[in-house]
């Protein structure tokens, strides 16, 4: 695995380059992203292009070895290209524009704006499309940051119209999918559709899934433009786009299928602080992060990105020490870098960079952490980062193999969970991500696929909810032999967002003989305790000739079998889904571990990885010897 | 009593509804309710009519025996109607348009909108006016729902300078009632004043109460003009309208006194988890709903029956299982649809029809249960409707008599409590509701009143609070002879919201002499402890020569009598409410049960009715078994 | 010192005012503010003045003997002026205008309104500026009250973009100075710059700064407008503004220098209630406060003062009883209104000033207490100012002398905290009060001094924090010899809030050789114990070849000590603020007293006052007696 960093020479006296790449270079690194930010400055009066100290600068990294990504700067355009076209920006849901004067300020609807792209794209890509040093595009930088996936302006409204009018055909038909007799909400024509904000009361779930599908396809599209131009100027190089953490605004199986190699940025004390975690994990792994969170983005985005290219994917941005974006940012615990990084190598990670070469003594990011601090001496991560890269050049390349486990993540669950949740406490991100903490603690790989993915070879698969199943999915889950584990709310809505006819689980009910016949949320707080596990969140009640395998206290069925095919029936907790993984491995003939609170196992081709999270030193008899905090063990497999 | 369903056949095929009104007449119903959101089928394009489908729905129904109630559909004015005048739709306190895409999208001070609403119920009112199987009209849906009887719009802002104009003549006459020299807020003439809303500070009082009975009368008007037509076209038929559910936003005695039957929409788990109850509470009756949730507002409705009416009342909604619209939303305990059905017996109502039918698989409200399922199976709900029906038919008509407790209800004083809390705690209806419940938990029957009710007759009357006493109510409650609790902050304003020449309490001062001379609000969690009972949330001093009946620990004066009357310087907890009922029944010479947590008791002229509303069996010795849970047990009186 | 009311003639018949007046004086008060809201009576319409009315109230309270505050009324321009020019009103950061019917509703960067209010100051001028009753000018009233001191109108764009190019001159210098490289933010022309709000993430930091000083710029220099015709229209008469408790949104040190006395408001209860203080600070302190609230305020405004008028300085508004503004509002206990007059003179006050003299009935404070009830019968603090009037008759003038400690306050560093909190729990405005608190605990009297104040003379100077050191202080601290204690984040921004060439603290380097090398917040409940004292929401990692003075568990340095000067690594909880208070006073000689809870010393040149703001009767051995709750004891020194 290479590592790399971000910089970004328009912030920095020219005179100071040449030693940065010489110091990059140095401490171990090979790659270099730059660009992304820097539109004022390559185009800093409209039409006249500087491209003199990006030339320079480009030539200046390139002579000290270091190969570049070069990021297309659509993310934030300057201030005269949004004062020509002011309708450019997103409207907020409350009606709002949004203004200038951060970042991410447009709408991706916006045709004028999208011409503005192709045409710094197209400049870009013409200049730098063959130039050796250049390994690697990045098209814009974090699509949907700061809540910009959806927008209510009159662009987004024509264009969703225009999408409806191409899904349905006829208004009629939309009127049908969508149940609008309800509450009168018949259409006449597609143009008497508006975005679902700012009703009295919730608007159709139907209408927000396909506001979100069109979101989400706007994204897609948007980045494809870029690819088309980078395939087309600068072929032969590789194309990414660095994704977030927690996040799930668009479908990032469609965009991974466009590039190359899909990437990410890891922030794990942010992401602790600012998701789900309870008070007692945010204190436990303060400095550490939750041992699950950088592995369970690995997984995914390693299945995001395009199977041609053979699931190649990184880390683009990580975090080196304290952040400055969450309530709370504290520090990482000494060796944390260094443990973040080799975890990413355990993954199959093409490279890690670090997010950022030096911390910027100015602007927003003033308080994010760099290798260097702004007076340009070495912050704490920059030995962890040479020692990551020893160990590296040790280890050799560790590609990913096929994992025993696989859990499929749809984005489009994750939408229709989040219209309509039922129970407030009903989180689709959170469910997915207890499952696959159930099966690492256990000592098992994971692959975190698509639902259109192969799921030959697997020794056991887990679709922790799928509400909206896709064509040819239970077919496919039919087709296979080993243990199947489907959680509540599968097949619980048709592709309109409806109750599927025969009720849930819809088109599963082939592969397991029961019918959903009610379903109940619970309040945070209730928990029904039965044998080993407790009841909270959510339970249905099932119909089915089947005896359950697991049942409440009350007697009523929570899992049911039949052939390969399980249903759970109810929010899984911790214990439940602890069985479950058990029963599986059991049936499947997976050995299972029993891990230590903190630690973590992850095997590649050649190695297996373990892992200390916990800030304490911890006794792994898996690896028969005391792992210190933050401290890892690698050994051949 | 009778039961129904609401129905929707326009969700339906038609080849359908034949075999739906077959089953409702099987499962005990008699009564339908249809129409109130069909306005897009009726009129599908402006001025075209399409009257077939709906003459043959009502003719189906009505050839199985089935009476319909059949609603205007002006909660759903369709989207032709809405882009031809787009300033139609109310304007959120926050000035943003409150868009299409759900319901209630409408001002109700729009004379556009009004001409609309005229139009379509005289044309629904003319086909259908003499129609034998119609024996009931429903005006619009749920007046308010969805945080709509407040409108800042244009057209708000002139019906409120007119309504101003007619309340005080002078602008120089407004002024001096707000107090407007305060702040330099006087205005020169009506064109002046505007809503209330997006002040830099908190509105003058005075200024909100007058938008707020504005308001209300904007909605009474908006009825009235419905009613009117109704009247005129389809003499002889009832007229009711659905009210909600702790719910004060307009003042439900003067619509009600336009109508026949006052109904409401019971929804008794999602009341519970949306409103002020305590945790414990939440979870003790997670699946029954609060004892008193349901017996509130069947008391408070039959209180908004017109008079000459006869206090007819019935239950238009009742929840059949989970609903979709809560945080949280359970699933009703086995027993509950038809306890809550008994207990609406219990209470005098005419009718109870239950919401809906069958579940629809389509828009907003695909998670809220049904008598059936969206397959058509019936749900669990329909088994304990063919019960109570039976139950029902055994006991006969069950006709409300006075109760010996009459709890006076006021609109008026919840917006004045809202608009001006002076401490955060201070919450209008959940002061009412304690009172009622410290009635009912010792076994007390209870009529909730208007303040111009006929008081005479009860054994006992309690008035929470009533910050402004109206015109005549002093000297009717003098007349009584029975005890009388009057609670804080009662008379402490006159009807231009302003403290009174004497002080508080104001008019009621001939009643029992003293003065309150001032009054603090005092922080959650703050409890000074008396004797049985604490001292929370509300404090007054008062000044009188009684000697007070009760006295905090400090010796100061708690609740003062004199003759017939007692004032109560403090928010009640429910000890001292337990306390003041204890006493003033001794005084009546009523006699109380004790009844145990979860037991409710309520007679009728024939019969009593007791319910168990825990989820425990309990040992009720004022029935002489154990009732089961959901359980109850019918005696002759 | 003298005691007062405020007074709204206008709101009373004229028939009461002389007996009003009578009461006043008899009271002991001879002190009364007059006008601050009376527009709309002094300009009935456009241009016509109705004067006689206020010469007729004037000429009644002198006859009495009793001296004039005069208000000017431009906190409330009547709504025919709001009318005439609809875009006077600011507008918030959601971007909405903000409406009439209250108070505050302008934007103090609008020309046309600026206009309105030089005509009508110099009308008032121009009548009372040489009438002898007259004694003191107030101008406006509290400045900044419902946030009103940022606006986002046309208006304050332009004189923002205006401002910005006075300071500094190019569009080229500001790019430079804030940092726009990063994120393409440069502007091309000043023009192109907006206000940095509805940005979609956060503004450059930098931005809102400016922003910041710009806005607090505009009130001084609207302040200025009325100063400059009140100096020459009523030469010889004192100036005065009423500023807040808490509050910072402006620099009140200079508009403190603009005028001849510094006065505020002080609501004990209310800020209690309303601040971050404790839930158990909160329940301990319900009815007194907590005891260094108002000290706090009395020695911070003495602050504010212009130096040349000798830190004149009073209490314009002084809570009577309960007040209608805070989620809660309990009732003073007995003696406090008493005791809080008390403390102000023991702080060198030269008048305080009651608000109100006679509860108004009507309007949005007729739940605030005055003096009087509204049928004007004495409430409870009538004779608690008689009995401080009598106290002050006997010990006479008490003028305020030097503390021995000084607590630097800086406004600017309220906002770069703000602006940049880095850890949600870093408030400034806590963290010096802690500091206060601690010195005040200790029995020490405090100045609370502006950056650029004269500093020398004293024992012991704290700078909590102060991330931009202004130019000249750091060689002022270095030219002192007492101990001198800076707290965490010092020197940590240039004054264009960019990280310092070098790294914290910057320019205060020199002084303390050491390096802040990263910084880390750490959320609420995350405690890491220290010898004595904890580590909890700031810690700095510092490289320095200092021997730390105090470490943390870890050995890392918490506190450093070089000559003179200390540096205080982490938010140094309320152990360590005593400690290094303990330290201090040590090595200063000045002797400290160990006051118990609730109970509080303050010196004047002539007496010691002791004040026992617990509701509990303490033995305080310092003044050898039990004070009884809310007791004071007041000795010649």
């Amino acid at each position: 695995m290479k590592l790399g960093c971000c910089y970004y020479p328009e912030h920095w006296p020219e005179a100071m380059w040449a030693e940065d790449a010489r110091r990059m270079a140095a401490m171990g690194l090979s790659l270099v992203r730059i660009g992304e930010f820097a539109w004022s400055r390559i185009e800093p009066q409209p039409g006249h292009y500087d491209w003199g100290w990006l030339d320079r600068a480009i030539a200046t990294l390139a002579a000290a070895g270091l190969k570049i990504i070069l990021g297309t700067p659509t993310a934030t355009p300057p201030k005269w290209l949004v004062d020509r076209m002011p309708d450019m920006v997103a409207i907020d849901e409350q009606g709002r524009p949004r203004g200038f004067g951060s970042r991410r300020h447009y709408c991706f609807s916006h045709e004028g704006y999208r011409a503005e792209c192709r045409r710094i794209v197209t400049a870009l890509a013409d200049r730098y499309g063959d130039h050796p040093a250049i390994v690697m595009w990045q098209t814009d930088n974090e699509y949907g940051c700061h809540d910009t996936v959806l927008s209510f302006s009159a662009a987004a409204a024509a264009g969703f119209r225009d999408w409806l009018q191409a899904r349905y055909g006829t208004v009629a038909a939309l009127n049908t999918a969508w149940g609008n007799v309800f509450w009168s909400m018949e259409y006449r024509a597609f143009t008497e559709v508006d975005p679902p904000h700012l009703t009295v009361t919730e608007a159709n779930p139907a209408h927000w899934l396909d506001y979100r599908r069109f979101a989400s396809d706007q994204v897609a599209s948007f980045n494809r433009e870029q690819v088309d131009i980078l395939r087309r100027l600068s072929p032969g190089k590789d194309i990414t786009h660095n994704f977030m953490g927690f996040f799930t605004e668009f479908d990032h199986h469609t965009v991974g299928r466009d590039i190359d190699v899909a990437t990410w940025d890891s922030y794990p004390l942010g992401f602790l602080e600012q998701f789900w975690f309870s008070d007692a994990e945010k204190h436990a792994y303060l400095r550490q992060g939750h041992p699950d969170i950088a592995a369970f983005h690995h997984d995914l985005y390693r299945g995001c990105s395009a199977k041609e290219s053979g699931a190649r994917w990184g880390v683009m941005e990580q975090q080196p020490g304290p952040v400055n974006w969450a309530r709370f940012n504290p520090a990482p615990l000494t060796g944390m870098v260094a443990l973040w990084t080799l975890e990413a190598a355990a993954h199959g990670a093409e490279f890690t960079s670090y997010f950022r070469w030096r911390q910027a003594p100015f602007a927003q990011e003033q308080m994010h952490a760099g290798l260097l601090r702004p007076d340009s001496s070495e912050a704490e991560a920059a030995d962890e980062v040479r020692a990551a890269a020893a160990v590296l050049a040790d280890i050799g390349p560790q590609p990913a193999t096929q994992a025993p486990a696989a859990l499929v993540f749809s984005y489009e669950a994750a939408w229709a969970i989040g219209i309509q949740p039922q129970g407030a406490s009903f989180s689709y991100l959170e469910l997915v991500f207890e499952a696959y903490s159930a099966l690492r603690a256990r000592g098992l790989d994971v692959d975190i696929v698509s639902p259109d993915a192969d799921l030959a070879g697997y020794a056991m698969v887990l679709v922790p909810t799928l509400p909206i199943v896709p064509e040819g999915f239970a077919a496919k889950l039919a087709a296979l032999t080993c243990p199947v584990l489907t959680g509540p709310r599968s097949g619980s809505k048709t592709d309109s967002f409806c109750i599927p006819e025969g009720l849930a689980p819809g088109v599963l009910k082939p592969l397991i003989p029961l019918t959903v016949t009610r379903v109940e949320s619970l309040r945070d707080g209730v928990t029904e305790t039965a044998e080993g596990f407790a009841v909270t969140r959510w339970r249905e009640d099932v119909a089915s000739e089947l005896v359950p395998e697991l049942t409440d206290a009350a007697g009523r069925g929570v899992v049911y079998a039949h052939g390969h095919i399980r249903y759970c029936a109810i929010w899984p907790d911790r214990a439940l889904l602890r069985l479950l993984v058990e029963r599986m491995a059991g049936e499947a003939g997976v050995p299972l571990l029993d891990l230590p609170e903190g630690i973590r196992i992850r095997r590649t081709a050649s190695h297996v990885f373990a892992f200390n999270y916990s800030a304490e030193p911890v006794w792994a008899p898996q690896v028969g010897e005391v792992l210190a905090p933050a401290g890892w063990h690698i050994a051949p497999r």
